[in-house]
């Protein structure tokens, strides 16, 4: 036990931002509790690739007590936490006591927002997760299965119907890697039907993909994807998703899809806890904080990463790693500068550039002013997202499971857990 | 579509036996239905190390359909077969139509037997699956995190308990590899606890450890354990499992263990498919085969692997993965045979020894009549299995897997999916 009269800092989440605000209280004489619902860090910008059975889940996501292992002044616990209160300086943790701090950094992140549709959520999973990658390498691969299974030709076609909501980096991905799946990967393994007559619809409600993007990369990006085979729908509005299928407006009218398999990437909502803080949120229930990312009234408490509305050069700063890093290590500055009684500084965000990938050697990346696409794209996201995974052994196995992927076109993790019997409804 | 003349072969599960079966059966003019319930085949001599966090699920199990892709005469199908009708010639299929059969071979295996205490299933899960393995994997790292959050001293210990049932070949894996993470994996990574306090118990009904071994290898065997931490116990006898701990009477009385943790290798169960068969079942649910694994009055049928009961050379054919493997070459033979109206052979049982794993360089093997503790038994079972291991990628990825857990005492696989809040119940 550390000497309680050394300040106490909880951080609350250790995604990209809590991980770097807890690296960066390295050898400060400062305690700090780190607290997470999960027992790992996972490297979310990966997650598609769990979730199409290309890598398995530990490539992705180190045990947090071992990052921290010789960080001697980090106690790590796995935990809830239901709610902040700045007025008593402490927060709540579900089946154990409150746990008081001196400084707190909050770095709880984001979830899936499905607009108010909840119900939505059962037929069309969102990706935020290792548990939701695991729930949508499921179903795509159980619903090649049924369709194997399944003697009636329209309902083998509502099976082999896959549909992603949402043209973001998530969406664009997930579609451009299933077409992918069908056509390459799972090539002459099934009897009763050609797995590359599968459909794959990539939905989006605005007017193009990528919308982050300049609008030349996402025209680009669209002729990649549409050259894997994915069928590219903008200004396509959702209106409807059951088990059975999606119902869309578009301009020529309303249609309905008949697909087995949906998958959610068209919207994120911060987390929860932000609501317990008592500050102003933005729409996306973003807490507005200070330019030095503290809490409006509570210089001792500061938001980062995905839970923070922030505006740097006059933009807010997007929800994405870098962002979410710069914070961290912008927080923990700021708290050890008022240990020290110097002024805090305020947050300023440096953009490194912006990638997306979509298959095998299609990208589009943005880096400040050089746009690139295909080869040149695809070979920059590879090296930057091999290169920032966390650990040195898993970016020896990450490499070589994209090696083998490459050259054979298989994916190694295409593993149902779990019985045919348990696995219904998918 | 095949055409339908050609005989059709069933093959149950595809597990060692039915996965030898169906091979045996390449490039020969029968269609083949292979279905299991699971889409992979699972490597399960290394379950353990999934069970354990030292392996990731996809390094030791490999898409059926993948096997199988340039085998035209088989389909795969994912399914849960619920009863056989040899009189009718056709099995139920859940979910589906009866498929009809020209021959049929069931290689259902076996699951756990609680010998009657269904109840303590709930708080000491099998080991027989993949999903078995992350269950098991789930509560042993959780109940490490449970320790961490612990202010009650004896509360932390039943945490820190972990128990073992059953003193096989199973159970001395689980109880040493245990003992090598509290006391090297997870070394110094708990602030509240050290971690090699860790209790790990390995308890069994009969007078030694390892009882298919000779008994000079089963003390060799106990000696390794208990020079890993593993607290030995045999002739203590189970008599309640609940979520607490454990019950146990021994030659000295009886006596309670609270253990958080605990685990069930004590005993199988044939597959309840055998009971469909109305033929004899020995006391294990195991059906009683002909000399050519064929079903008394019906030589159209064949069972093999672990739902088998055979005697060759005086003895019952034990249930190990190289005696599945040649009884479902075996059948396969048969069968053939019986198309082109010769006669079927008796099955006779290659015995290549015996291996069990203890830790890290421990093991005992019996090869023949030659016996082998420690490193060269441990070296014999590692070069036996990786060499076993299906598919030549998983190979080099558990071979790289192996020697960065060696070098570095740490374990790749770490990671509980899901949060905390959906951890509890355990």
């Amino acid at each position: 036990m550390m000497d309680k009269n050394i300040p106490h800092i909880v951080i609350i989440g250790c995604g990209f931002g809590g991980l770097e605000a807890a690296k960066a209280l390295a050898g400060k004489p400062v305690r700090i509790t780190l607290i997470d619902r999960c027992n790992h860090h996972l490297f979310q910008p990966l997650l598609y690739q769990v979730a199409t059975a290309g890598l398995s889940g530990p490539s992705i996501a180190a045990p947090i007590r071992h990052i921290f292992r010789r960080q001697l002044n980090v106690t790590v616990l796995m935990g809830e936490v239901t709610a902040i209160h700045p007025d008593r300086r402490c927060i709540s943790v579900e089946g154990t006591d409150d746990i008081a701090y001196d400084h707190l950094i909050v770095a709880a992140g984001a979830t899936h927002s499905y607009f108010g549709n909840d119900a939505w959520a059962a037929h069309a999973p969102g990706l935020k997760t290792l548990e939701d990658a695991f729930a949508i390498r499921r179903r795509v691969l159980l619903a090649f299965e049924h369709a194997e299974r399944e003697t009636d030709g329209e309902r083998r076609r509502a099976w082999l119907t896959f549909t992603v909501i949402g043209a973001g980096a998530t969406g664009v991905e997930l579609a451009g890697t299933l077409a992918e799946i069908s056509r390459h990967t799972l090539q002459g393994e099934f009897r009763r039907f050609d797995s590359r007559a599968a459909r794959v619809l990539l939905l989006e409600g605005g007017e193009r993909v990528l919308p982050v993007f300049p609008a030349g990369l996402s025209e680009k990006a669209r002729q990649q994807l549409e050259k894997l085979g994915v069928e590219v729908r903008t200004g396509a509005r959702v209106t409807s998703v059951d088990e059975a299928g999606v119902t869309l407006t578009e301009s020529a009218g309303t249609s309905r899809i008949a697909s087995r398999t949906v998958m959610w990437a068209a919207g994120v909502a911060a987390s929860p806890l932000g609501q317990t803080l008592g500050a102003a949120l933005d729409r996306a229930g973003r807490v507005m904080v200070q330019p030095d990312l503290s809490l409006p009234g509570h210089p001792e408490i500061f938001v980062i990463g995905d839970l923070a509305h922030i505006d740097c050069n006059g933009k807010p700063v997007p929800g994405v790693s870098p962002a979410a890093k710069q914070m961290g290590r912008c927080a923990a500055r700021n708290i050890l500068a008022r240990l020290e009684g110097r002024a805090t500084r305020a947050f300023s965000y440096i953009d490194y550039g912006s990638l997306a990938t979509i298959g095998r050697k299609s990208a589009v990346a943005l880096l400040g002013k050089v746009q690139l696409s295909g080869i040149p794209a695809w070979l920059t996201w590879l090296f930057a997202h091999i290169y920032f995974l966390i650990g040195f052994r898993n970016r020896i196995i990450v490499m070589i499971d994209w090696a083998w992927a490459y050259f054979s076109f298989q994916r190694y993790a295409r593993i149902v857990i779990g019985a045919w019997k348990n696995a219904r409804p998918l």
